[in-house]
């Protein structure tokens, strides 16, 4: 029997229009070992769709039943439809050892997070606060209202940023993708991911 | 004035033998940005090597006062001479924003440990342990006595692991490295440091 490595639940979120999707695109276009999250939607299938591939297209019903059976790790309603992360699926990719790249909105991250605190939460910036951060260093050549209001903002994200465990700046797609794979190999280096790993090895030795 | 992230002290150690010399040459190859940290010794120096590059040279003295005024993160005796790591030399690297490698033995790393603990540890293992559970899973092609030997070895590994952040396995050299880079990138995204960077810029603009 072999001691099987669980597969991590990564959460990419952050503020709407800083990149979520293209940073994720090109990670997939990296060839990173990952699963990406299958959604639970009740909007029906766009041409060339496929159920378990592009989504697993539910009945109003069936959705709302599921959120009663709790087998969401975070749902929300857009306009008319419903769309969910499907908990069995996440579960049954990590049982077998696979990562699973959670890409999602600000509040389903922190839904997942309370059903899944053992995830890892990354959250992307934009390079505004780098920037705003430079703005202040070369002070006088902006306005002081430009600064205020990046300042306003800025205080929003540092807001959302204390429920994420990494803040990765999307800067240049590239170099974004590159931190989050840091993140994943370094995860995976965890003293207490490893630890665990052996010991079962060694129990079942004996 | 800019809000300079610090750098990280980053000690890789792990039981004798492992590779640990190996890997950081590898590394300095590599052109990763570390300032490798540099010993003070009382053994003479020996035919090109210089003071302040190599190590910094001391009489016994000289060292015995720096136990005293503990200005060593770590330091041992080793046949008639002492060897330490200067905590100064470090810390004015950390502070002018540079990560610093320290490669040292599992006892050195742990004296870091007691006096800097916001570094960062890492235990590189010999890939035996990953060679056991292999056979492990083959039971039957090892004597018994064989694989109790080696989980001897692995269970006094499992006790060391214990006091380090992270796992590596050295396995391949090139791998080995791959994951320290992964490590101390990603170290680099944890959010307590990057809020701990905004907060700072963010007051400075006040």
């Amino acid at each position: 029997m072999e001691a099987k490595e669980q597969g991590l639940l990564i959460v990419l979120s952050g503020p709407s229009g800083v990149g979520k999707g293209t940073v994720c695109a090109a990670l997939r276009k990296r060839d990173v070992p990952f699963t990406y999250s299958i959604s639970v939607t009740t909007r029906p299938p766009r041409e060339g769709e496929v159920d378990g591939v592009n989504y697993f297209f539910k009945t109003k019903e069936e959705f709302e039943n599921m959120i009663k059976r709790d087998e969401f790790l975070e749902w929300a309603r857009y306009v008319n439809h419903y769309y969910g992360t499907p908990r069995r699926y996440v579960e049954e990719q990590l049982n077998a050892g696979r990562d699973v790249l959670l890409e999602i909105e600000v509040q389903g991250a922190l839904q997942v997070k309370k059903k899944f605190p053992q995830g890892i939460f990354i959250f992307l910036v934009p390079p505004s606060l780098k920037e705003l951060e430079q703005r202040i260093v070369s002070r006088g050549t902006e306005s002081r209202d430009v600064i205020h209001n990046r300042m306003v903002v800025a205080r929003e994200e540092l807001e959302m940023m204390k429920h994420y465990d990494y803040v990765v700046v999307n800067d240049k797609v590239e170099l974004a993708c590159d931190r989050i794979e840091a993140i994943i190999l370094a995860e995976h280096c965890k003293r207490e991911r490893m630890m665990k790993h052996y010991i079962t090895a060694l129990k079942e030795a004996e």
